[in-house]
């Protein structure tokens, strides 16, 4: 049986989603969990990798399992095994060609800022704090030039193992949002595409702040797109402001 | 000089409020970064305790101080001498009379509940988690009869020192809300009143958990305000749901 599994997770304290000799990782505690339940050694498939310090609210996974679960008592027998910055919301079972990853027709991610002096407690966990003030506006208006199907050689990881960099991004948003429990603004950077490569929405968050900051001008960013090349000012934004919202399926 | 400190914290990882020789606590970490500015033992005043786990997003405290200090440059000098978990969020220079606990007229908490099959990894340091099905409007309706100034003994700690249990409770209401970011639905129980008993408000939150799953009539409430008396199932609930959400002051 193929199963399904929805995940929320606190990337604050994983080492990233892939499964790592030492160090904990969201892979290694699903894999360790579901090899147990099982009886033999499985592999989890997950939407993609998520780097340490990266959260999810909607990260997708699937398994192949031997045995067959009722898809509460699965996700309860899960959960009663890892630690509660990790929990698998819904498991559903599949059909055996369904794979998380090369299924996926695409993904959401939000980065978030404080962009002010005082970094909340209820906040520090999930958001960068940026103390040079912002002009989100400048910033919204930025985010325009990122949409599209473009090559984005000057936004990944050089060690970006992917065939193609082409990637279409369909929604760049910036938006200043209230936390009641923090009682603050966060700035909220939200990205829609089939897929990203890796660094790719740090990287753009980290361009868009550094166009709040007035550092960079519209025209760089145009011109990085279109030459590979990265300007010294596109800085990857830290990970722990960066959370997968939701994996998109046909 | 007489500083008035509007503070968070998230209270997880903190021994309460109280100062005490081992742990560590919000009072104890003030005090210790207040005295080595001011080159001298202070005391710091909180408006009240908070117990063990218990979080603050809008605590007040005050101090007073030899040396004299800019409002924005002391607020930046503390939370650079503490962990991330506590934050100053803003200091003013006050009345030599104000006192954070004798001058609040009002203080309202709020007591988080998820209540469904999984608690959320964003929800789990400030949420408390009922697997049972609470009846929220069953809740709402015995929320009423805990408005009013009333003998509160069956609802505080046995060990309470205070001198009268009177307490007038001028707010409490249950609602529900739903957290965007973990996707689910929060009940939160707010109460305000010009002063609260020790564990009061975690004993009304836990009496109405059991409203809620069925187990508490109506008129055992009005009972135990009446006789003072507890009963059994008046559990005192877990700390972790309670917040500090603000002190008013004339």
């Amino acid at each position: 049986m193929n199963y399904k599994l929805s995940l929320q997770y606190d990337g604050t304290d994983f080492h990233g989603w892939q499964i790592q000799e030492n160090g904990r990782t969201v892979q290694g505690e699903l894999t360790r969990v579901l090899s147990l339940l099982d009886g033999r050694d499985v592999h989890v498939n997950g939407s993609g990798r998520t780097d340490a310090g990266v959260h999810a609210e909607g990260q997708t996974a699937n398994v192949h399992l031997e045995k067959v679960f009722e898809t509460e008592k699965l996700r309860n027998a899960i959960n009663a095994n890892v630690m509660n910055d990790l929990r698998v919301m819904a498991v559903e079972i599949v059909s055996d060609k369904f794979h998380a990853r090369f299924s996926a027709c695409g993904k959401t991610y939000v980065y978030r800022v404080v962009n002010s002096q005082i970094m909340s407690p209820f906040l520090v966990r999930f958001a960068h704090h940026e103390l040079r003030p912002l002009d989100v506006e400048k910033m919204s208006e930025a985010a325009k030039l990122f949409l599209g199907e473009h090559d984005w050689t000057a936004f990944s990881s050089a060690q970006s193992d992917s065939q193609t960099r082409v990637r279409n991004v369909t929604k760049l948003e910036v938006r200043k949002i209230f936390n009641k429990q923090a009682g603050t603004d966060v700035i909220e950077i939200e990205a829609s595409a089939e897929g990203f490569l890796r660094y790719m929405v740090r990287t753009i968050a980290g361009t868009l702040l550094a166009v709040g900051r007035g550092e960079v001008e519209l025209k760089e960013i145009t011109d990085a797109i279109e030459t590979g090349k990265r300007p010294r000012a596109f800085v990857t934004a830290p990970a722990k402001g960066l959370t997968l919202l939701r994996v998109d399926y046909d």
